[in-house]
């Protein structure tokens, strides 16, 4: 194991991958590391840590009980820690791994703080952070993990950056996959499409290989619901149910208009679905929605506001956020993250329901299988999800419904190299995406 | 009343100030507005809401119940909002009013979700949010209010935007003034001074004439300790101890460091001063702070570390974090700034304390009155603090203190024409200010 000393406070080690699984047990009871592939490598890695404690030359503290017999061996990996030694951790739940890709990017730059602050998962839930990115924002990332050392969250124990998804991935029991490659000029959707599917195939096959059985996906990234098919489809060792394209946003907003328009709090606004894709084919559902229990139609009974502007409200509103704030809405977009993860694991309010993108496949509704299309869904608390019964269609919800669906098969047909069905063929009729948020 | 249609959703109408109170008692009730002054017209308003309940046509609720005789009103005026009245609500505490200045920069991004999300006040306190922006600002902050409206905090009441601190201050129990301009090419630190702190001193006026005669002020732009002591001069009506300058940061950048040092978790260290100014003459006490209970000298033996880079890995912390993530720490920021809030309004744990930048006058260690100075302090959690009576000092200790001392008190002789004390003399001996933390 040849170390380098780099500074008083980093020490640098080489390992190499088959070392890994003894050092995650202890990392697991431990704290802060930085976990670097070497550039061409997968199997060797840089492990850097911030902490020395080989220059700790006094008792720590009686309750840490570092054994002195350790004294030789290197940084953070000499010390253990263990919630259930401590009177205030003791009754802590046992620590999760969550991933976030695209974590040097403005919406995880919100959404790791939510995190780490206990604000999503409980104040008694201790949480790892894995961070992904890229080769060109690993400056950042280290700097993101910096700017949660100086937040002295308590719950955070462990935070590590990587570039590589399969050692992000190992054992994450959630992966929210923010990361994605915007479009670039003169780049048609197709091509979107294919440099984001392989960017997701990847991350797909690499959850397989290294995440919990039951980890939870949310793919964030656009297009997100045909980036989180192939993500499953490139996962067959996951269960296809546990992968989710973030509609949430859009489901808000659509609640939030829908409470303008009708001039009452948005909490009076239940049981709003997004159906379909996170595109400008979505159709937020003003049939099914509820405000203050009654149907949206009894209460807003301006028919032609519904049909034609209450739709591009919603889809229009990530656009006008972005004329006036100078970019995309990333605090709301992880506000919408986080609920997205709370309808998961809290049990949905008696007689309401909530959108989220999942795989298509035995759905009720007669939506086309083997997609991933947003639907309303019903959770226990326990992670999974059910899909609702009691909605009602009409002529002018079921047309729309088919063409959003129509819309995520061509999508389909455009990504088939990267879901093992063949030759792409990609006939998109228009651009759909929604502006600005790529 | 002069009353333009804008589009559907938007109602616009023109208020004289007078009108102001009667409305303001109203709105109280009620939820999202948008004050916006009329260029040069301070008595002069416009109100722009994005509901317009004259177009709900049906029964809201029966619950809500909305007197059909106001139908003939204008947008949200019409509606009257009890929290009262309703199951979930009523037995929240009463709403309470926060300023939030420099509202559509990236600090504000992050702390105006946390308090909204209710993380900062608790799960039974609504929040009303006053935001202030400048002219130049004013479009971004209609898109930090769509963002907050998107975001469907529930305990989130109100939000209204302006640029005239008068509007903003009115009633706030809460004025985070976080909102600073920037040192342009070649501005000399005396310039710094004089073109911030005449923004304090209007500010501090406009806290002094219109808000709640308790408010609590923390003062984040910068300089802010100076900041803070022009602001408070000019609300003489204001206790004086009710102004922070936030030195949170550095306090929590200081306990990571400790703890990186020593091998331990963040958590393990506490009774963590910084005395002084928020600069680089800043004083990180490591006399006084504990790890694990036991003074920081018996645990980190390395007393050249201690003397000669603890401080300054503190101090170069904002710097070394611009250069990795390209920005500077909004997300560390705002988290020491809930940090410093929540210490204010929750008992401080027995034995601890916390640090503030507050005014010195009447302080037991000696340091020169009439100045804002970082100083260790306790609260009761009821917003109120007073000064930590059991810290030793060593001449070490002292002869920093001394000198943040007299930078404090050359800054003060530069403002003198802003807090009443005749013509600034301006001698700062060199430049001290924090890297990246303007």
């Amino acid at each position: 194991m040849a170390v380098a000393e780099l500074s008083p406070s980093f020490t640098k080690t080489h390992l190499h991958s088959s070392q890994l699984s003894s050092l995650s047990t202890r990392l697991a009871n431990f704290r802060r590391c930085a976990f670097r592939p070497l550039p061409r490598a997968r199997n060797s890695l840089t492990i850097s840590c911030s902490v020395a404690p080989n220059q700790v030359q006094a008792p720590v503290a009686a309750q840490n009980e570092v054994p002195k017999t350790k004294t030789e061996c290197f940084g953070v990996f000499c010390l253990t820690y263990d919630l259930k030694a401590e009177e205030e951790t003791k009754t802590w739940k046992k620590l999760i791994n969550i991933a976030v890709s695209g974590a040097a990017g403005m919406i995880s730059n919100h959404l790791l703080f939510k995190l780490a602050s206990g604000e999503v998962f409980g104040p008694d839930q201790p949480i790892a952070l894995k961070l992904l990115g890229s080769e060109r924002s690993f400056q950042a990332l280290e700097g993101v993990a910096m700017e949660l050392e100086d937040s002295l969250f308590p719950l955070l124990r462990e935070v590590s950056i990587s570039i590589d998804p399969y050692e992000v991935f190992q054992d994450v029991e959630w992966a929210l996959l923010i990361g994605a490659k915007p479009r670039g000029p003169g780049m048609e959707r197709a091509g979107l499409l294919d440099i984001n599917g392989q960017i997701f195939a990847e991350q797909g096959k690499a959850l397989n290989a290294v995440a919990s059985r039951n980890v939870k996906v949310i793919v964030v990234g656009n297009p997100c619901n045909t980036n989180a098919l192939i993500c499953l489809k490139n996962a067959p060792n996951i269960p296809a149910k546990n992968f989710h394209a973030l509609t949430r946003l859009d489901e808000n907003r659509a609640k939030c208009q829908l409470a303008l328009k009708a001039g009452v709090f948005y909490d009076k606004v239940s049981n709003m679905t997004i159906w379909g894709n996170h595109s400008t084919t979505q159709v937020p559902d003003f049939l099914n929605a509820r405000i203050n229990g009654f149907p949206v139609k009894e209460v807003i009974r301006d028919q032609k506001w519904l049909e034609e502007e209450f739709t591009e409200k919603v889809q229009k509103r990530g656009g006008v956020l972005i004329k006036k704030w100078g970019r995309s809405s990333a605090a709301s977009t992880s506000v919408s993250i986080v609920d997205a993860i709370r309808s998961l694991i809290t049990p949905t309010p008696e007689g309401d329901w909530f959108s989220s993108g999942v795989y298509t496949t035995g759905n009720p509704y007669g939506i086309a299988e083997d997609i991933v299309f947003s639907m309303p869904c019903r959770s226990k608390g326990d992670g999974d999800y059910e899909f609702v019964k009691d909605v009602i269609f009409d002529d002018y919800l079921l047309e729309r419904i088919t063409r959003t669906e129509a819309e995520l098969l061509a999508e389909k047909r455009c990504v088939a190299h990267l879901i093992g069905e063949g030759i792409a063929f990609c006939d998109l009729p228009e651009d759909t995406m929604l502006p600005g948020e790529m």
